[in-house]
């Protein structure tokens, strides 16, 4: 135990309010705080307060990753290192300093990933589960558990937890880079963190290209022999031209969220729920001159901006963002978007934990009383 | 009681296997059937071969309605009665000499409407599901709990339980026919059936027209605020052309079924499942030349010819059908499909109560093992 | 057709209310319904007021069978005829005059069986799922997919579709009656109905006795390893003694019901649901000099009175019971309940098609408004 | 930043396998590194393969805790400090050196919790769920959400999420202990923690004492008219006597489990699944003589020892334990049970995140096969 530990005191969370823990350091008290460590135990009332907080405080803080600052560094990477010793050449966004769990934001991991023409990556499977969402470039590939399928700008790209999954990028097109989103930390907190290498280190390709989009990606149909007991989706690619024009549908029938405006959940369409069981996606449409009010709720979402450019405001802060920058909200962080333009549409994708928040049944949310709705910006 | 009646053995039903009953008249048994009568009771042993059959055996019979007899039969039933006077002015498929359900097949009901440019029916809601599927003319519009919905050949659309309906055409549209399906003959036989004429007799449009397309008609997408709590699909229409797509999409990346060749299920897709909960509905694709095996099931299916020509054989005997042409298949027949094109697609629309029997644990399926699958016609 | 039915008027159901059919016949119209029946047609406003009607009107009657009338009667059988030839020696309840289903109340079977000591019926399967319920003697048993349990009185026994199942006494037992509840009248009309008698005639005994119980009849308790994936619950015996004491302390913590005091529901302890897909099944306290109030719903309904006395209003007509009799409540009428003794309570045991009911969403409830919400006797 | 972490070395995960990382620092991925962390980034390959391990490596070390070590030291808080004054008076068991959670294993909080006759907490509410144990004294008594129920020992009891909750002894009892189980550590890495005191410090009794209990605590019983929309069960007291017996019973018909001989979850007994969404519980019967196997699997697990004695290994280490010990097993830790007697019954309570593992379809096992699956004790 190191000599800073020693002197804390242990009534560092003291609250004066009835219900809540308030109890005074005494010699005799910490002669018996210091017995109860002998047993691997300790006083709740100490520590009371610290772990029943009043609301979520985040250990993650607003981040914009600004895509003009992160494009070079991870091309860069491909002159620096092979997919081979990389194993994936990825550009993580790091958002834990307090955690250590290399979060983007709460228990959710993110990177950018980048390959070259004629370059492909070695089959893995992992617990984890994984999304991709394409940025640049053409030719880009991914195959998982059989089933290659191409990924094109926009395009939103599962490997669930369990699949064999590996990525490419054809001779022919171009260097690609696309945005990963995976559960690791929360996987990782969990300890239930497996990973395999494949034996083959490529696996076969067993079904034709792009089958999921063939069977599963119609609107209200399904194929008559489901086949499918899995707990993810068996469509495994959402192409951005139907999602894009499903947005355009939807706008012109509703009149929006006035947090979000128009927004579209990807769904695992064998049961209308989340893609994954810890991961889950939507894309969004802020109409020309969309001026989002603030809400907050628990959860943690990353942002990617699909298409337009727009402003932010998160915590009292503003994020600037365009097209192809990331950004996170935290859990319970006050959170409103506006699309700055009044004549182009603004997308942006984003991934969370919500499937997690909501089937354990912690999801809270709250609008933002104050001043019409609105934080006051660098407060 | 009629004479007919007196006379009638108690044991017309007997078999001679272990396990079935097998009892003769007697003097004595007949005086203490008579007593047992008197109770409102029975010998389970007179009746129990009949109520307790080796397999089904359906009350309907394989029927194939040509169109070209029908259509100017509907067509002319608006010369002869207005929507005011008829309620709907519908010629319904009899199928049930035996049960006097009404019945097209099983516990199905199926009618032919028309309705003439300008024409428009008062408004009802009642316990009974129902469903619609165009076939000519244009203008044809419904509208179900608020939402108007224009109605185009090969449309599919539903007017669930519970819900207020009307149809109309508009004035500046042509003489339009769409087939009915509803369960009201199981609904009966279940004594569940209400019946309600809207206060009004019109109901109010109070949403955008189409909007159940617009929020639920996207591939794998869902609006962010579901707000539904119905037990049948939010959406409404399904449209011929995105359905006959991803029929061809489906076709691309799959063998098919012996049986069905390229089938797909309309769904609800907020839970991924059958459309109502007491009819469900698919669109099928005969690809060019292809001749289906033979196999039999439970349910009662209705078919109707969406497009192309082949034929049918159903416990034996074949139908020839073409476009619009409809025919059912009763409960445990065996049945196969063949589209005679060699170049053109066939599309087959059907309904069914699949939905009732998957719900109660009553589907049972096989395939025919003789003759390479295939019925003796005609035998 | 009889000459009967050629003189039958086509506008019998006519109702002049806005919204109905409401056609007279003429001879023009009377010749096109003369060529519709030809192509198996019909015109629906001829009937549309019959297949909608406006609130269910059932084909059953309310009916009190007493067990004073039929006690001897199904004694008798057993002088009358062997298991051997009857297969089960039963005395069906039969309120089906109309509808030719045998059955004792919409599309609900039941009957009483009678065994001797040392008998033994032959196993056999079905698609239709049964229940038991014991009223007289000891040393019966059932075996039920290898599983034996012993009957006794008021216990309530499960023998679900596809089960091997098969009845006995043991020798040293003593003649017994129960009753028996099956869903055939509905498995028949959905035609799915299907027999098998077992291939050695007797199953083997290959579980424990009463295994069910001891692995599934614990309160809000399950076993670690459930292994079940059958439709129904996997217990299959819920023992009087335990469902009395439930009754017993859910009436000093509950109110009860104003139509049914103290009703609790035999469960699927996987599901918390119905206990099958096709019957439901429960047991009622009312409590000494409870008085009912009436309402009616959807569903068909069979009682047993459990233990006491009292009378039922059903429809407008009284029906006194006491213990072992039998009644039943068709869809849709009002029906109230009172135990006539300010001393002992009443129990009455009921099965049901109430999951069918629910599962279809076809529950309509109302409760009477008028006269305090009691119905006037013998109106 | 400090030193330590400039000096540290960026290529300490590398793993010399095809498909892990493997990339050797050099100046220019320094460089590189450290331009990277300006943007709040990293390079994916100098962490890939620590946070995805080849499988779970818990925080959490195996633990017993004596209740000869703890019991005196949790009597004597009540001599230190008053309910008052903290909140609670509990003793926390702590295995969170890594972690930092306060957690008792994996994201697991537990603490021991005393009383005296005549004391009674302050009632609040928390979005974590909470669960009790009662280990000796009597008279204590929890209210939730208006409901009243007494604790005695081995009874098993929820406070779940949200509820209004508080605890207290009847001034002619004893003083109490009994062990708080809560899922804060994982509410808290989740950022979903909320707080609240109750307004008026107490909250009244609305319901008959042990209502739920009365209402929910049958075998395969449910009452009536549910009214129950929470997503954690209606049953908040599971009774001692209720659950042995049932262990009891299932002995008699089941051979067990070769890792856990008999062993129940207490369920939900609406859903038949785990009583609350982020904790579940069981009661283990290791019957007289019982050696078990090893296995492990995913998920965190406490133990109370409810009655006789014996021994765990877990992770290679034996762990004798008798009534009221307390041990833990973190994840993918292999474990063994034993009980020690030839003649008695042991029985061990255990609570876990198991609910969790499963719905996010986490859950891994795998039994051990060496040595006839019996671990070597302190390798």
């Amino acid at each position: 135990m190191s000599q800073k530990e020693n002197i804390q005191s242990h009534d560092q969370y003291r609250e004066d309010i009835a219900g809540r823990a308030n109890v005074a350091d005494s010699p005799e008290l910490l002669a018996y705080y210091k017995e109860l460590e002998t047993y691997k135990t300790g006083a709740l009332w100490t520590i009371a307060n610290k772990i029943e907080p009043w609301q979520p405080k985040s250990a993650s803080v607003p981040v914009l990753w600004r895509y003009r600052d992160l494009r070079e560094l991870v091309l860069k990477s491909a002159d620096l290192v092979t997919p081979e010793k990389a194993g994936r050449r990825v550009v993580y966004l790091n958002n834990s300093e307090k955690a250590g769990l290399s979060s983007a934001v709460g228990l959710l991991y993110s990177g950018l990933q980048t390959m070259r023409p004629g370059e492909a990556a070695s089959a893995h499977a992992h617990s984890s589960s994984a999304l991709r969402f394409i940025m640049e470039g053409h030719g880009a590939y991914t195959i998982v558990d059989g089933q290659k399928m191409l990924l094109e700008a926009n395009d939103f790209v599962l490997t669930p937890t369990g699949t064999w999954h590996e990525h490419g990028v054809d001779s022919d097109g171009s260097q690609c880079i696309w945005q990963d989103g995976l559960d690791m930390p929360l996987v990782n907190v969990l300890e239930a963190g497996f990973y395999k290498v494949h034996p083959d280190l490529r696996q076969a390709v067993t079904e034709p290209l792009d089958s999921s989009v063939g069977l599963w990606g119609a609107p209200a149909l399904r194929p008559q022999n489901v086949g499918w007991n899995k707990p993810y989706s068996p469509l495994f690619r959402y192409q951005w031209g139907a999602t894009y024009e499903a947005l355009q549908r939807y706008a012109r029938v509703a009149e929006g969220s006035p947090f979000d405006d128009i927004l579209m959940y990807y769904t695992n369409p064998l049961t209308g729920g989340h893609v994954m069981p810890t991961l889950g996606a939507s894309m969004q449409l802020l109409r020309p001159g969309f001026v989002g009010k603030a809400h907050r709720h628990t959860g943690s979402f990353i942002y990617q901006v699909a298409k337009g450019q727009g402003y932010s405001v998160i915590d009292g802060q503003r994020f600037d963002w365009q097209e192809r920058d990331i950004f996170c909200v935290p859990s319970w962080a006050f959170h409103e978007h506006v699309n700055s333009s009044q004549t182009e549409d603004a997308c942006l994708f984003c991934f969370s934990d919500l499937p997690v928040i909501q089937v354990l049944h912690l999801y809270y949310e709250e609008a933002l009383i104050d001043n019409d709705g609105h934080q006051r910006v660098g407060g």
